[in-house]
């Protein structure tokens, strides 16, 4: 189970650890989006991604007879180098299963921190990380269906609540479903009333049809530029946390996802991942309702992007 | 005459107008530049620019008769646009000299607002606006020899008083010697203690000289990346306020405000004009002294850059 007071205790153990990211507020972007912008910064984080708190919150917890053969996970880039983060600080090896179309920038960041990173078809990532699992004896450390890694994500909720207490509504990139997971279950424990959304990439709506078969299913991946969030299939664990208590996940079109690259850094002057700007996609898109005396949270949870994409993307 | 009381006369003008960007904590760049770093995000500002404060102070000033044959300025770009913003805002004609080869995306946002623009050769921009001036019976609206626009950009020191009042070091570029006029009278006025620096580009350093010689002399312009502080000659009304007020002005080398550029974009995920990056290229030069646990405002001046030139930074 995922409870607030377990987020309150990744909250005590992660701080000697990650950054207290900014609540910024960017004024420039309130006459495009309708509404009072912010946007937690968590591109400015440590391995400049939220995904060190999961990461962290879940390797600290494991025994040193759990991590003698190593850890092993798969991710889109951003898990993989909070793992990584983690194997280095408690000396353990790490391998990265991730996909061979991930950005430059990512395999880099997790090759830097001494981890073995092993390429593959983004459809098998789950599969060939098991196999790995196994073969080493080493533990695995999931990217989102997990309580101890929602926990961990769950703490920028906490943070955001101390940053802007009177928040009215807060956008949140979804992919598996760890981090709307945490940061629903932090915020709603706090104020039941703020509105908590998600946003998921509309080529790869595993939320959307889930929720209408009323279980997870698999979904085509299509090809969104919004690399940090290509799941094909809601977490058990997550999907019924997401149900419960996220207002509502919102699938964005892919024009909308690359006119927030253009907005948020040309407007915005904030250098974020395309999965960060399809926040403010979702409004763009018009699905998102806001009000122009409504406070808003764009939750950008990373910076590790190509600087050539982004400059391609504002061409168009 | 600059006064600590002019300054909360223009906060009280320019409220309606100008944003109150934000003072913002990147906590990612503090192992590089050995201090506690906050950046005050005018990059952020309405325009892109501190420059609307000081253009706004001063034609809000005007009046009717003064400004009835229109605006001229010289400027290398964003003060351009600040009084661009003003003329159309008061429904007043205005004119541009700016250097052929300022950034693109300034000279179109000029155009944007409905001002013209004259294209000369950089050091001739003063000898042709005062030209225009005469021959339109123009008003014109210096953009930092004028105590109106110091005191217009004093303001963004006021809100950095309030926003973060135990700052320990503010680092502000330098061209002609506006805005750090206008930001040491509002810092030392309100606390004597807090220490003012200035960075200016190496390739034109009209202020270091010019403290040599004990008055305002006329530098040879280099060809630096830095072209918001491409001015020749500090201001006779800046340079004794500089003198007395600022307690150091530092000259950058050309390296080091490119090492700056990809640092605050790479590492801090924000976008901003060499300019304004100069400012961490003085640390990162070692002629800043900073301290581990000392809180250092970066004054990041602008936002208008073109995306190319950043691109071709980041792959030095």
């Amino acid at each position: 189970m995922l409870t607030l007071s377990a987020i309150y205790e990744a909250q005590k153990r992660l701080a000697p650890y990650v950054y207290r990211t900014p609540v910024i507020r960017i004024q420039a972007l309130d006459e495009v989006l309708h509404c009072q912008v912010y946007v937690k910064a968590e591109n400015m984080q440590r391995i400049h991604a939220f995904k060190i708190r999961g990461a962290l919150n879940k390797a600290l917890q494991l025994s040193p007879e759990t991590l003698k053969n190593g850890i092993v996970t798969a991710s889109s880039g951003n898990h993989g180098r909070g793992v990584a983060f983690a194997g280095k600080l408690l000396g353990v090896p790490v391998t990265v299963v991730m996909p061979e179309h991930a950005p430059e920038v990512k395999k880099a960041a997790i090759r830097d921190l001494g981890a073995e990173i092993v390429l593959c078809e983004k459809s098998q990532r789950f599969v060939i990380a098991d196999r790995i699992t196994k073969e080493k004896g080493a533990c695995f450390i999931h990217p989102f269906d997990d309580y101890d890694v929602m926990a961990g994500q769950g703490t920028a909720g906490l943070e955001m609540m101390e940053q802007l207490p009177e928040v009215d509504k807060i956008v949140v990139p979804v992919g598996g479903g760890g981090l709307v997971s945490g940061i629903a279950t932090a915020v709603k424990g706090i104020r039941d009333s703020v509105r908590v959304y998600g946003a998921e990439p509309a080529l790869c709506d595993r939320y959307t049809e889930s929720f209408k078969k009323k279980e997870p299913v698999l979904v085509p991946v299509g090809d969104t530029i919004a690399d940090g969030t290509m799941t094909a299939r809601p977490g058990d664990k997550n999907f019924p946390i997401v149900r419960d208590k996220v207002d509502r996940v919102i699938p964005v079109e892919e024009r909308f996802i690359h006119q927030a690259v253009k907005l948020l850094l040309q407007e915005g002057k904030i250098l974020a991942e395309p999965s960060s700007s399809m926040t403010l996609g979702a409004v763009l898109q018009g699905t998102l309702p806001v009000a122009e005396d409504e406070k808003v949270i764009f939750f950008l949870s990373g910076g590790n992007v190509d600087l050539s994409m982004i400059e391609k993307v504002c061409k168009e």
